[in-house]
């Protein structure tokens, strides 16, 4: 089983696309670009997405629902928005179906056309500012925090499974505010909170900054986003959160009568995290042999293997894990006992690898005499014999040890592949070997075009945490106020 | 706010609607029959969802995701499906829209015509199935025990807050069996668990049965289903369980290999709820002052109303709320400490009936001295002051008692006008005043569509639990074998 995924040295791009399959957690289906998310994939999202609910709620957001389908009109209203939104999108244009004439099928009624044709949402600013204008009259409405989980659709051409496909899950805050200053504060929060969730959940350091002008969401004034580095040294888009200023009150005219009692414009943000985040996750961890989840995300924790001959060892193996299954589960871990009886252990394993169980244990007659048990980890691969007493504490450590490892291990790889250069040449040597470079650069969208032509690398962000060191454009040599992280991107 | 909603005996129907808007549950939205379901409705909807989908994980069950779209030929394959889902369907025919040519606004990109045009899913059988054509090979691979929270879109003519919409949200369980008895287990499995999730959570009695050929799901081979009572004794069906024997995999060529080696067709189940059950919460408990919500799907438990005139007051009285509001919360409760020092507490009593919170407590200077807070219960409106000696007992167990009082409000509700007749005469007279009808039905399509004609009145279900008496049909006078469920529904 295990031995079918590619090997990342001789196809990464396949190894990928082989786990996601191999490992159970998507495929395509029958409708171009849309994913099938199988019950193991849909169980690590559900981890997700309920600890990222659980941050917004803990930082005031409610939930709600709002409409699918979008007017085509209303994504005209805020100008560069429609720019960048409202050209590869799934049309509606028709409410009924009936009998085809010659009574093979269905065909479109075209007595049921729509009189405006309604848009599936590619992201729902202009519906939901079209709702808040009734939502909001006073000062003593806002703020309006609200988070929606949705499904959401962009026509891409090429698509691959999480990464990029034409329907995916996402979730979408859109917070009104009274200033200017309460709205920016919210796009900071939110950006906080994604990288927070990054690496204390997926155990993925990122970079956090600001996109250039060029790389803004269509509509916003500021985009702030995450960024994490994939294991061939390519960039991944994790989260972003927008500062909107007024740009989408204006457009559905939503103001608000002051504590002073002047009419004014309210401030707006928007932000989110989409299915993407599992295509990191995999990418960013996984080896040769399959998945490897942190502990934090998995849907299982550790996975119990008997190692047996006669069904008489099976049953006295039995008789010591379902004790020791049931004090796993009691400190909150989710426990799976293996007892297939048509598969020898090596194949088990194997399967188990693939998955990314973090620990797994292996317990035969030995071990019974002796007390003990075999534990591996997936992270490092290793195998050690521990004393069955004192067994739930140690694994509860080691998973905490496993969480830390992904990250320390991840972060050493982006340190080793980030490197600060002044060379023009050296820039376009690292990008081929794979990683990210930190230049500097004149501030200009003509030379951010230029670098992107000749190396297929773009900014991904204006680092928050800049060092304040002066220097001079990597290509044209002009002067610039700090170093900018530029790299190949998914 | 309260007073606003309409009575109830003035206007039932209106009374919904306006409750729907009034408790910030609900509202329409710009695209025609598409509701915005607000962040109270949410909340409500999320605690439904969140106990539904312990209850299927209890019982076996994984979520998973299946594409929003549905090729237009797919829908054609089962032919009895396609007679009930492929009319009233939003057909996706273009992927690209445009600048419009004079400048204005943007237009459909007639050149971005799909090949097949794509259905939004308005149920997911067919894609699922023909999924499930990947997935299942050998008897090892079944049972597939797999549900969806989506959401899914019909477009009904006649629209109303969450009793029927174009778009809404639901879950939807797509289940195969290597055997018919399986299958059929299954069916049951469900159905009583929607029932004691109804009963036990939403505190509706429900009646259990099987739907006749004419009400039956476009596919299956049975439904069951379960039936409540509104207070205008229609009847609202609050979930459905299909047992869909081998249409679909017969449609969709899915067999397996049975142990035996032979080739199979597998079996299928399909069971569904909705966002319609906020409905049927809504108006089955709610009065003229607002929402009556059974504390297990409340919210907002409790709210404390600090009774003050001066800042001093407020002052005193927060430095004994904060440590209640604590130790309800350690019971696992969820409190609101409304200080808003703006409004009147009359005011703010009538917005939590509004709402529906279970419990609210009233804290003036006069409880602080004498160690006493008043308590008013939202299900009877009933006021009491309590000592604050043992409160978080007290009113632990007052939820309790709150929870099984709208249960059996609901249940002598329904027992109080479900009747027993022979008599086409009183039916019709029962069903005008409003109230269920058990009476004989001689099991024909037509004699059904006559009643329905002349009474506006369907059957229900034949119940499971049939006392097994014989009779005669109460139009046609023909024999029968038990009495079934007649109501006007909405």
């Amino acid at each position: 089983m295990a031995k079918e995924v590619t090997k990342r040295q001789e196809n990464y791009s396949q190894w990928y696309n082989n786990l996601v399959v191999k490992a159970d957690l998507a495929d395509n289906s029958a409708v171009r670009g849309c994913m099938v998310i199988k019950p193991y994939g849909y169980a690590i999202w559900e981890k997700m997405r309920d600890q990222l609910d659980k941050m917004f709620k803990e930082t005031g957001h409610q939930n709600a629902y709002f409409p699918l389908f979008i007017p085509k009109s209303f994504m005209s209203k805020e100008a560069s928005h429609v720019e960048g939104f409202a050209k590869e999108c799934a049309v509606v244009t028709h409410y009924r179906l009936k009998n085809a004439p010659d009574g093979k099928g269905i065909v479109v009624d075209e007595d049921a056309k729509l009189e405006e044709e309604l848009i599936v949402r590619p992201t729902s600013e202009t519906i939901i500012w079209n709702t808040y204008k009734n939502w909001i009259r006073s000062y003593r409405d806002l703020p309006v925090l609200v988070n929606q989980w949705a499904n959401v659709v962009r026509w891409e051409m090429r698509t691959r499974l999480f990464l990029r496909t034409a329907e995916f899950l996402w979730q979408e805050g859109h917070t009104a505010h009274a200033t200017e200053a309460e709205a920016i504060d919210e796009t900071e929060l939110i950006i906080n909170l994604y990288a927070e969730f990054a690496e204390k959940y997926m155990a993925l350091p990122v970079f956090k900054g600001r996109k250039t002008e060029s790389e803004r969401f269509a509509g916003a004034v500021d985009t702030y986003c995450i960024e994490a580095m994939m294991q061939d040294g390519k960039a991944l888009q994790s989260g972003t959160s927008h500062f909107l200023g007024q740009n989408f009150a204006k457009a559905f005219d939503v103001k608000f009568a002051s504590k002073e009692g002047s009419l004014e414009y309210v401030w707006a943000t928007s932000w989110g995290v989409s299915t993407r985040l599992m295509g990191a996750l995999i990418m960013a961890h996984s080896d040769d042999n399959g998945l490897v989840l942190p502990p934090r995300l998995a849907p299982v924790h550790v996975v119990i293997v008997p190692i047996f001959q006669t069904t008489e060892q099976l049953t006295q193996l039995t008789e010591k894990i379902i004790p020791l299954k049931k004090e796993l589960e009691n400190k909150g871990l989710t426990v799976k006992y293996d007892n297939r009886d048509t598969l020898k252990p090596g194949f088990k394993f194997a399967e188990h690898e693939l998955k990314g169980i973090p620990i797994r244990i292996a317990m035969g007659p030995r071990d019974v005499e002796n007390s003990t048990i075999e534990i591996a980890r997936r992270d490092t691969l290793e195998k050690k014999t521990y004393p069955m007493e004192g067994i739930t504490e140690t694994i509860v450590a080691l998973l905490d040890e496993i969480q830390e490892n992904i990250y320390n291990k991840a972060l050493q790889f982006r340190q080793n592949n980030t490197y600060t250069t002044d060379s023009y040449q050296e820039f376009k040597e690292i990008l081929d070997k794979g990683g990210f470079v930190l230049s500097h650069w004149d501030g200009t969208s003509e030379t951010e075009e230029r670098i992107k032509e000749e190396t297929k690398a773009t900014i991904r962000c204006i680092p928050f945490e800049a060092d304040g060191e002066k220097g001079k454009c990597i290509l044209t040599g002009k002067p610039s106020n700090q170093r900018v992280l530029f790299a190949r991107a998914y």
